[in-house]
């Protein structure tokens, strides 16, 4: 059947999906969420449809969501060709992982290869990681899915022998050592690509800090030529093609806050492969309020990650870390790139802690590549703030900008010490609770600034934190939950 | 924050939602699938949005789809208050059952209220579904899940004593007492409310196929009416507020063809509380290839709905059936609706088994009822064929259509045999597949005519079967799958 095209200006937010009028949708016994085909000239898209008994569109015409326009480059009148397509067999292989079956290596590939080529809607793959939850993808379906994911996704082809990485999980607030080891390494003349996320469920992602000072969102190949410049990036991996289905799955465990080890596993390194990275150091940080409870836990997770590392012909490296207070002590992307500017300005408010972090951590990797240089010297001498405005630059941000210049929420609360002594323990998850009740990340300006860790010391009345934030009344809730975060004895 | 209203002719299929410029959802720090509370008058909606970068709507503008518009009756331009608002509670308590929590009756009340009045998402409406999937609802949960939809669900009210009904489980193919018992037992003049569903995974429903006749389609007035006039009525329940939250959950069940026990009992015993019923037959077909394998399972899903309905004041009996083959011979809408009218008109193609087993659960129903009456005559005086027409006028269809007047797939297929001898065997799936696959539901007029019953006799090359269907490609996939359905011995 032969359709009008009428473009419809309005986002999914990421699915390709058509609307039919009710009376085509008949004529080809379509249902609300069967796929069509939609062929214009040789391409060739799967898509689900809604149906609508109203006239946008109107019979003889198929109304094209934004992304679905996008990507078949459609004009108002167009006529495309469509036809019903059968039902992915993806969907009766979702219904055995959500019965707790280990599916095999050609099982997982046609997963991954609808869910890449957008040929799975919401629901389904929102059972995919109900399925996942229930039964984490085991070690073998693990390997097969990161190496289905590769297989199907994009690469950066930088063609490059040697290309450095990390990977810091969320769950410690701050902890932005990626800000810091990307300049000093690239400084250093390693290349490194990195791709991060925005925050899930902590008050702010290396990608929310990074669009503090630049953008974030670039193309494959602007990706390329960035890194190409100034051997370094810090861009958004969810934002282009190197996610392959990345994106819609984090999208469907977003809102229940769900997050599979496989999946989790499989998603860091298909992304890291993606970028064509031989050499990649995981942080692997422990605390009662961290994600990673115990050095056993840690332990057993990076030997998960080595072990397909060596599969993928990786070489990973994983340290285990405090992570039982936050690192840094702005938690919010705005005040999280107040403390990377001051540490790589050599201000004299530089969060120590942090610092001493990223500069361990950057020297693991110059020796896993047996790189002749020293991390604290090119943080010192300036090199790694000279490589930062460069790459905050290729990222067309504000590179001369200094950390006060950073606007930060007008209205603040702070929170004081009710005794003397010295602080034992700062929980994190009250710490994010805290930073998002109060706006993070999406007010970039909202969040907390720690004045003290653990093992300071305290007097009565004295401050232990501010909460920063430019609504009154998310303030005054996140006031609500500011009470015993901070142990003191 | 005030915005302007545009609405966007654009239906969602059911959810609630409205779309925001992302300059507002910035300033108000809301995200994609973010909720916000919309003000009109006294009326108050909470509904999730979804966030564009294009200009539909523009900044000062919010986008309703067409059900959000309905609900509020907006006008374009109009100026409506909106503010954002907290995450419904529901959320934390689906992750909990997805957890394999059992929940309490006052967590299980939030998450129906929420279904009800519509604050879920599909993404968290099918990671409940996946919850309850996985750990089904256990008998205490099941309770409370259906006293809090029938508590916040929409009531018929038709204010009578006593209101019978009847149910029947689909699997098992063409099945479709329902369209004999209702006039049987309304031209007794008992008063039965019957609201039926579509197919999920069969061939028909007894929506689908009531359709081919009449309307189905109805609000809670019309079907008042229509039950005050006639004493019965045959319509869709889900089209109704009738169904509460459940047609969102059948909404996201769909893909995966996911039946939760729980989740169902719950589903048909708040229907059957919503239309006031106090008598109700319920249909417990077994086969080795029907929904219920064994005498031993039937008579447990039958205690649990016995129990439950004590505990809602119903009356609640159940007969064990055969579902080893397809009660009736047509499959598919318009097949099994000339199969009624053949029963109705005493024509001598009526399906005698399908003819028996209702006149077999009217007479239980009378039994229950301590009403003196005998279903068998009164389909032969010809007053359940009077009823049945008086009910389709009502329902504003065609009284007078003749079964041949119904018109069946333009093509068609015969499978014969290939053996002398009795049936053994017919199998419920692979009849169901065939049909579905022609076209049916969908396509009214696809589905299967059985020539043939268990233990019939057949001669070699004599007709088993005819599928029907008006699309070539589907009759030809159909045809593909059309061996072995028959076994014969």
């Amino acid at each position: 059947m032969f359709l009008k095209v009428k473009n419809i200006n309005i986002a999914t937010g990421g699915p390709l999906i058509a609307i039919l009028n009710c009376k085509d949708a008949n004529k080809l016994n379509l249902q609300e969420g069967d796929r069509i085909l939609l062929k214009k000239g040789k391409k060739e898209i799967i898509a689900p449809i809604n149906i609508t008994d109203l006239s946008h569109p109107k019979e003889g015409q198929i109304g094209l969501y934004s992304e679905l326009s996008t990507v078949l480059k459609t004009t108002n009148g167009q006529k495309l060709k469509i036809k019903p397509t059968h039902i992915p067999k993806s969907i009766e292989l979702i219904r055995k992982k959500l019965d707790g079956t280990i599916l095999t290596k050609k099982e997982i590939k046609i997963i991954v290869k609808d869910l890449i080529e957008n040929d799975l809607t919401e629901i389904e793959l929102t059972y995919f990681v109900a399925g996942c939850y229930n039964k984490d993808l085991t070690k073998k379906e693990t390997e097969y899915f990161t190496k289905a994911a590769i297989k199907h996704g994009t690469k950066l082809k930088l063609n490059k022998k040697l290309i450095v990485d990390k990977h810091s999980p969320g769950g410690v607030p701050n902890n932005r050592t990626t800000m810091l080891i990307t300049p000093i390494l690239a400084a250093a003349g390693l290349t490194i690509a990195k791709t991060s996320s925005r925050a899930i469920t902590s008050p702010s992602g290396t990608v929310d800090t990074m669009e503090v000072l630049a953008k974030v969102k670039f193309s494959v190949k602007e990706i390329k030529n960035i890194v190409k410049k100034t051997k370094g990036c810090i861009v958004w991996g969810s934002g282009t093609e190197l996610a392959g289905g990345d994106e819609k799955l984090i999208h469907v465990r977003h809102p229940l806050k769900l997050d599979p080890e496989g999946l989790m596993i499989a998603s860091i390194l298909s992304k890291k492969a993606s970028v064509g990275s031989t050499h990649i150091l995981l942080d692997f940080p422990i605390g009662k309020t961290a994600k990673i409870k115990s050095v056993k836990e840690a332990k057993k997770l990076k030997k998960k990650f080595v072990d397909l590392g060596k599969k993928l012909g990786m070489k990973i490296k994983g340290i285990i870390t405090d992570g039982s207070e936050p690192i840094g002590n702005g938690i919010g992307p705005a005040l999280e790139a107040r403390d990377i500017l001051y540490i790589l300005r050599r201000d004299n408010k530089a969060p120590k802690d942090l610092e001493e972090k990223a500069i361990s951590m950057a020297n693991k990797i110059f020796k896993m590549t047996k790189t002749k240089k020293d991390a604290k010297k090119i943080l010192e001498s300036g090199l790694a703030y000279k490589k930062m405005k460069e790459i905050i630059k290729a990222q067309r941000g504000k590179a001369s900008i200094k950390p006060e210049e950073i606007s930060i929420g007008k209205y603040n609360y702070s929170v004081k010490s009710s005794r003397t002594g010295k602080v034992k323990e700062i929980d994190n998850k009250k710490i994010t609770r805290i930073a998002r009740t109060a706006g993070a990340p999406s007010d970039k300006e909202a969040g907390i600034y720690l004045y003290k860790h653990k093992k300071s010391k305290v007097k009565r009345g004295e401050k232990l934190f501010t909460i920063y934030s430019n609504s009154r009344d998310k303030l005054n809730r996140a006031k609500l939950i500011s009470k015993q975060v901070i142990r003191i004895k």
